[in-house]
């Protein structure tokens, strides 16, 4: 398909980075959340050395914060989430799948515990605000629910410690992975975590203030410039060479944790109050797929998504790059379990793939 | 800002119809519901011409259909929507605000009722499956939501009648506005409604065999060759000439639906148990804001979309675009009621623009 243009309108709603964007060339955008979300200003190679080499800002403001105040907060996360969050210590965050009462995901956002009743969902691409006040509302629940006044801005890469330290002072390099600090800028308190959806290394930043959007970005590319900072967004080559699962890619509300490889984060033998247990518990040993890697050695054009074996349809391509740095075309794919255990060798298009364990294990495939 | 390329995905889902759609010249899209949407084909002008005059086929299976079925599917749904569904016909189409506890707009579906525990709710851009699962469930409802497999593809414009007919038979000219029959194509039944995103007529095919998409699109084109239809999307002119609403655009979750002008679909004196009713009851004569149109003489550019008087904001344009029709550039707006009854005269970029009521009177304007 030929590239085509994205009508903007008030409903693909803009950012307080926008303007920063637009003028540092944004070229393509998704809608995520309802709001855009820039992926390139080069290409997605250019941008891909760039977030492994040096450093970038990504305005990730569409992962929407989903405040949940109120006595009955933490009643209600637990409820959505088969993860156990009795233990969650104040400032972390936690990744946990959001799970129906059939076991369904719904969504898989990070966590973030303020207090036992004062929670942020970081969410992926599904409006789970609709869900919890659904269930808040049906279960009777004393909690408030709103879309909180956050945008969160990442800054990924080798270089970010180096360049989000020189913004935020000495306290960010002991940040630990997925913990946060109040750090302040321009005189505002704004959390400040070692996060974000790369493996480069990183940090999201949680704006709260929107008139201070672009003296932040201003900011970080006056204090970036020797770091050759540049603007940037999540790299489809980048994650999916570091196997981060996009949730409406690689799985949706079609699929259960099991089968997308998330049995570390269901605590199945919990005692909580969580819809979707007694249905994981079932799930368990009888789900019928797995989400796994798919490595061809040369570039591939895909018509058709399914892959084959022996002309029987045995899986189904999620997500797919070419990898520049490893020479590989890699696929995520949703595989039938019954046939991972006879074979590693499936086909596409007449070619010849080999089945790999997420995320992929470079040095085995060299 | 100058345009943009959409970063397409398997999240943002394509539809049956999409190889016909890209084949037809398609040149920009937007994401509704998760969903390729198809905005303009030639121009958006162009589009509007070919609307107003002749017919076009739309891809809109973006307008997904959330199907409750099961015992309780009546009072979960009367629950949502603060329109007494009582009186529903078998087929009929029925445009039903959804409204929350606290009466704000959660989405602004069309309800379709098959039998009292079968109904589909075709929504706007926001995800009421999950709205509806949270409450099913909190309330422990007998009911089963899923997205039903439905694409709808619409045929609008004066003569979509005639092609219509051609496809569907002597049937169709007897469907009446937002009425239904269930009407035969290639020996697959499926539901052929007199209705769609638009003021210049037509219908609306829920194709219910994503297998008989491109049979379907083609048989369209071929039989209305002689009609002029082309391709085309939901037209940013035409339906804000027209005066239709956009859930996103014009009204999000934070109003109400009489900040809207929907008070007809309000029956705030029912006897019925639907969430919303109390907190509606209450603001009816109290909401803050009304949705109203902005006229200027000029076509207009904007930077900033605050509407001012006396340097005092006093309204938000929501949405807007010049009409090569009536020579005038519309908007619509979310003004402060207090200011409605002063003055008509307002100012945006120090132009002057005249209040007006929605739907637009162009014989009042002119």
């Amino acid at each position: 398909m030929a590239d085509k243009i994205l009508s903007i309108s008030r409903r693909t709603h803009a950012t307080p980075f926008t303007r920063r964007v637009e003028a540092a060339g944004v070229k393509g955008y998704t809608v995520y959340n309802h709001m855009l979300l820039p992926t390139f200003f080069d290409s997605n190679e250019a941008d891909y050395w760039s977030l492994c080499q040096d450093v970038q800002v990504w305005d990730v403001s569409c992962e929407r914060q989903i405040e949940v105040c109120g006595p009955d907060s933490e009643r209600l996360i637990q409820l959505m989430t088969p993860r156990d969050i009795s233990r969650a210590v104040i400032g972390q965050g936690l990744y946990a799948p959001l799970c129906d009462e059939h076991g369904a995901i719904i969504n898989d956002p990070i966590l973030i515990k303020f207090a036992s009743d004062h929670w942020w969902i970081s969410i992926a691409d599904s409006d789970v605000d609709l869900w919890a006040r659904g269930l808040a509302q049906g279960y009777g629940l004393e909690v408030k629910i709103r879309e909180a006044k956050i945008w969160p801005l990442a800054v990924q890469g080798p270089k970010a410690e180096t360049l989000v330290s020189r913004v935020f002072g000495d306290e960010v390099p002991g940040i630990r992975f997925f913990r946060s600090k109040m750090l302040e800028f321009c005189g505002a308190e704004m959390m400040v975590m070692r996060s974000g959806y790369s493996k480069q290394g990183g940090f999201e930043i949680y704006l709260n203030d929107p008139d201070l959007a672009e003296s932040l970005w201003d900011e970080l590319f006056a204090q970036g410039e020797d770091l050759n900072v540049r603007a940037g967004g999540p790299n489809l080559i980048e994650r999916i060479e570091s196997g981060l699962l996009s949730y409406g890619n690689d799985m949706d509300s079609s699929h259960n944790p099991f089968e997308c490889g998330l049995d570390a984060f269901i605590d199945l033998d919990a005692e909580i109050e969580s819809m979707s247990l007694p249905a994981l518990r079932k799930l368990k040993d009888s789900s019928q797929h797995l989400l796994v890697g798919l490595v061809f050695n040369e570039a591939m054009s895909f018509d058709d998504f399914s892959v084959t074996v022996d002309d029987r349809i045995v899986g189904d391509i999620r997500s797919q790059v070419w990898s520049p740095r490893y020479q590989k075309h890699l696929a995520m794919v949703m595989m039938k379990r019954d046939f991972l255990s006879l074979n590693s060798n499936v086909s596409i298009n007449a070619k010849i793939g080999n089945i790999a364990d997420l995320p992929f294990d470079f040095n085995a495939l060299r």
